[in-house]
């Protein structure tokens, strides 16, 4: 049984808790968010990640936000002044998802309905129900994002790199779900994941997830995907997105783009699952992406063990850039958008679901 | 300063020593082999690694060998007969790399020009000379192989995978020796180390000869050399092998066949480094290069800490080949092979040296 990533229980005055995947899968702990902070550290540490996670994760902590002024007495102006604030720091937690901002702006836009005389406990329950719905929503949007993409699964070999699952969303995953989805429904899949270097989500998360589902799983060193694909043993790559271009182009887990280039050479069709959240039309070019660079530890010391020498450095972006041309297709909850091309981006994320 | 590989001490009666690699960077200790068992153990669980290493370790364990046969007073057709077998498991400890074979029969077949009656104490005595010789020799071999790549490395990023260095080889290394080469020319070089999971050698060996050097080093997982690539910084990247076949394939470390594949994406010239015993011309295609399949928990427990939950599968096979076409050139201590075809490689091995 895999438990959700994070959860609000009882009501505006309640609490976020989110499930602490730096554990995982050796131990389930959840870190019960009493303020902002907690949450924006919870974010940073990757102890809660995927970008429609970090998402819902945003929207919850904008309650959070709320509840702070409501403790601190905040007349109006103030307290929707600290939500505001607060909602700056959770959206520039971690820069590369673009969900994570589009939760907490889609959040903080519903505070424009109410009077500016709307106090706290008010603020607090507007925005309770917004992250509820966009919880809510997300859930649906994994499942017919795993109806749509489920298609395009044939027989054999399935390779996913990072974490795309229940643990990186409000649901049953984007890209993983699939690949659990088309399992469900029968198609004979042998499932590769990557272990995904340098935190291992692969390795931790989804084998986790996948052996929880009782779907047999091989994981693999990232290095080892080009010689997989040469074995001829796969016959699709599936990821998610933190970000995706008007034209199309996708940062994803680091890795990502290497594992594009080899399924090219192998003429392996490669696919993006993605809610359309994660679209930012705003950009063009992949390039113009920010792309963050984490602690040179992450590398030299993996998991917590340190491997290189005192002295040496270290190269650690988290995300890289895969170019359209790359892609066979990117799912969508309104469906799949193949071939992936500007046109073609906007009539599926036009269309209605 | 950093410490050869292996050692022997003393005459034929005396003693194998080899740097146990496994504990590198963080502690230096030798395994005193008082037996062939000791010395298979040790080049099975990679404390000895390096194709040319593994060559000369097996050179030496044919003179343990003669040693167990002295101290059980072994008549001669015995103790020839005991160092054969010996010889026939050391040569098999490990399949890939084909200089491990090709020392082992090096040294045995100077046993033919010995009388049948030669006691073990002679066959010892001979075989040292000669694993000496092979020790010796690959010490010349790695300077040459630096002399001739180093001027095929210009100013710029220079990238490589595993380790190629003095604890791979018996003397400067391969491919880490054209790097260190072109940096004691004085050429600007930016070195970058791919961690090489799942045992880090890059990490752990190639950077810790690079900082003993005084040589600047950042190390990378191995799934982000495709963005580095993309970033431009790279201007050429640079291997060993293992085993190379009569058209110029290369069996090499997993993951090198990866980075060739996105190496040629960029443009980026991409390089192998290897000494002329590395070849095998009996094999053309390098699908015939047996792969050596190691222990699920080299990728499943990272360092022996567990990632992965149990229930997990693993694919770990430990090389992967790299086809000719993907190659600019083979530096050899005979000169580089450029084009990589039959007739250059063979032109190149005939000539003198």
């Amino acid at each position: 049984m895999i438990p959700s990533c994070l959860r609000w229980t009882g009501d505006a005055a309640g609490r976020l808790e989110i499930l602490d995947q730096t554990l995982l899968p050796g131990r389930l702990a959840w870190v019960a968010c009493a303020d902002v902070d907690t949450v924006v550290e919870a974010i940073k540490s990757l102890r809660v990640r995927g970008a429609p996670a970090i998402g819902i994760a945003g929207g919850y902590g904008l309650v959070v936000a709320a509840g702070e002024a409501m403790r601190e007495n905040l007349p109006p102006d103030a307290a929707r002044a600290h939500v505001l604030a607060r909602g700056e720091q959770l959206a520039t937690a971690r820069p590369t998802a673009v969900n994570l901002r589009w939760a907490v702006e889609r959040c903080v836009a519903v505070l424009d309905s109410l009077p500016a005389s709307a106090s706290s406990a008010i603020l607090a329950a507007t925005l309770l129900a917004e992250a509820r719905a966009i919880h809510e929503e997300d859930r649906r949007l994994c499942a017919a994002i795993g109806r749509h993409g489920a298609r395009l699964l044939p027989d054999g070999g399935v390779l996913t790199h990072c974490n795309t699952g229940a643990l990186a969303t409000g649901g049953d995953g984007t890209a993983l779900a699939v690949i659990t989805t088309a399992w469900a429904e029968g198609r004979k899949l042998e499932v590769f994941a990557d272990e995904t270097r340098p935190l291992f989500q692969g390795a931790r998360l989804t084998a986790w997830e996948l052996v929880e589902r009782g779907i047999p799983v091989t994981v693999l060193v990232d290095a080892a995907a080009g010689h997989l694909l040469a074995t001829g043993r796969i016959q699709a790559c599936i990821v998610g997105a933190d970000r995706i271009t008007a034209r199309g182009d996708v940062a994803n887990k680091i890795g990502t783009y290497a594992l594009a280039v080899l399924a090219a050479a192998h003429a392996v069709p490669f696919y993006v699952a993605a809610p359309s959240s994660t679209f930012d039309l705003a950009l063009d070019d992949g390039a113009d992406i920010p792309i963050e660079e984490r602690a040179a530890d992450e590398v030299l010391a993996p998991l917590g063990v340190r491997a290189a020498p005192a002295g040496a450095r270290a190269f650690n972006p988290a995300f890289d850039v895969t170019p359209a041309r790359l892609i066979r297709g990117i799912v969508t909850e309104r469906g799949v958008i193949a071939p992936v091309n500007p046109e073609t981006i906007l009539a599926v994320l036009r269309s209605q679901t």
